[in-house]
């Protein structure tokens, strides 16, 4: 036994109550194996879309004093690496040290980076300072997941079809030079779509969500673009972004040996046909999407059942309430992650990556 | 299904690498089915027994205002709370007003508490103004567990043999009103040890540890005293009462259907011989302990390991050590938690509880 594989550092916010950030992220990775570090950036009551909440952001000199002391005491040896949202320019100017240090020791690590700023209905939504410390960290990455507003955002092109989504790959994998990229969301015409091969909905009717990924092959400057569609992971829940990078990073292997083995987990093959894609990456998000339908699909029940028990519609837009009201709604949306421990474990794996054609 | 059951808070320390306070505590829970909300008393780099470490003690004002959002936002509804260690007076003044205030709303809380004050090797660790709110707060506790010394400092009375044992434990059920007391590590004269009906060694000569527990059955003034003994859990280890109290927690049960079902869960029947004690907190300490006996040998097997290659010995007197081999030593001795998902679940159960004799 390597005892010194699987170690994982995920740094990101806390909240003592409910699944967002290190919260949403720390158990899934656990159940899956990965002995998880946890720096926490943030210790919240709740999460701040409750619009009620209390605590502290950490500094950056109480971050700084952490990994400080974890690399004189030799703990700063992961072999995987998970970041989100970070509360200040400043904080996230020391996670860039360490993740700089950390690349120079480590070419093998495994980084994944969330840049989280903001999304297409609220914007910016952190101080955009951080901007230029992202871009300067995006060679670090092994694994980018910009949603679609954070893809525009890092590389100044708009995507309004196809081409611009190419644009924003190529940018992404030439100048910043990243392996693996996940656009996590992205709205295209239904020219484009169909383009792509994509529907403009499930085939029952529901909002598709549409998440694109590429990896550059060593000394291949092509794009190898994919796609992969589901039912919206609604956008009535918080955490689902950081549920979904811990879930990928924890499943992602360029080769089997390097992912641990729980007792029950499992990771089976399910390429059969020629369109579908079986890139590491795309098999880990495959995966990741199906724990994750399964975590909705339990909170979504838990949602309606509480709503009668409570007479509240859980669904009704949250940020026009009331904040008293509003408390209950959101609380009622927290994800049912502890509940879903054997979905984690055993996801059944519905929504397949297709190649997508090239540009 | 009731999506109410099973809520359960914790307070403790939190540790970026390594498994102490809530970090020990945090994973076995959620493995267990409870839905665990954490509210963190320090961010250190490691545990202060490495000799070095960063971070800091959250100020009273902090826990506060996080203990505040919380009670705003309903989110205050525990069936259970877990405390141990607390860094200052001034913070366990607010887990004290806390739980006051929890207790008084809700009668079938189920509140264990670890009043974490010292040891009999290193006396007083904490700083002793703590006592007094300790001992305000054993009132508003189901389940204590205190060891020797710090069931001695709550009660001013000195363990010397069976009688005097009996004394603290009439003292903490009597003057204080505690329903169950466990006394995690008792040392008793060889004589008291017969008296009692253990033994002064395991069968193949390991150190044997002894646990005393009580409850204090409605309206019966008596004591039912009863015991466990199991190899040491280990002098090297830091962490095994954390996920002691935190097991013992997750499996008490006065009725069966109050314990959360994660699918995989077990909490079988073992009860076979009348000498046995079977009584619902006896039970939670039988599963506790077999669930820590199969981590610390999982533990032991990866400190020998670690220990050939890089030629250090493990099991050294770590105070003693350089701290640049200090920290080395107690990294490899940081509890295998993560990788011991399925003892957990499915304990195996080989030291079981026997009734003593009345006083």
């Amino acid at each position: 036994m390597d005892y010194h594989a699987h170690r994982l550092l995920t740094i990101q916010s806390h909240v003592s109550t409910g699944y967002v950030g290190n919260r949403a992220a720390t158990f899934p990775l656990q159940l899956l194996g990965w002995d998880v570090d946890a720096v926490n950036t943030v210790q919240f009551s709740n999460h701040t879309g409750y619009g009620r909440f209390g605590g502290l952001r950490f500094d950056a000199e109480h971050l700084e004093q952490v990994f400080t002391a974890m690399a004189e005491n030799y703990l700063i040896c992961h072999n995987r690496v998970l970041t989100g949202y970070t509360p200040s320019p400043e904080a996230l100017e020391v996670v860039e040290t360490l993740l700089r240090e950390q690349r120079r020791k480590n070419p093998g690590l495994v980084y994944l980076l969330d840049p989280v700023m903001g999304d297409m209905e609220r914007g910016m939504y952190v101080n955009p300072d951080v901007l230029p410390i992202y871009r300067r960290m995006l060679p670090l990455a092994s694994i980018l997941c910009p949603n679609q507003f954070e893809a525009q955002k890092l590389t100044d092109i708009t995507i309004t079809s196809l081409d611009t989504m190419y644009h924003v790959l190529e940018k992404l994998h030439g100048t910043y030079n990243a392996p693996h990229v996940l656009l996590t969301s992205v709205d295209l015409p239904d020219m484009d779509l169909a383009k792509l091969g994509a529907a403009s909905a499930m085939p029952d009717g529901q909002p598709a969500m549409l998440l694109v990924g590429s990896s550059r092959v060593d000394g291949d400057a092509k794009l190898h673009p994919w796609f992969i569609q589901f039912p919206s992971l609604g956008e009535y829940f918080s955490g689902v972004g950081d549920m979904f990078s811990a879930l990928t990073l924890a499943r992602f292997s360029a080769s089997r040996d390097d992912l641990p083995q729980p007792a029950s987990a499992s990771c089976q093959d399910y390429t059969h046909e020629a369109s579908e894609c079986g890139t590491p990456i795309a098999q880990a998000v495959a995966l990741a999407v199906a724990s994750l339908q399964a975590v909705l699909s339990r909170t979504r029940a838990a949602m309606i059942a509480l709503g009668q028990e409570q007479r509240i519609d859980p669904f009704q837009p949250s940020h026009l309430l009331p904040v008293d009201e509003r408390v209950k709604v959101m609380r009622m949306r927290e994800l049912r992650i502890i509940q879903s421990a054997q979905d984690i474990l055993h996801p059944s794996v519905q929504y397949r990556p297709r190649w997508a054609p090239l540009p």
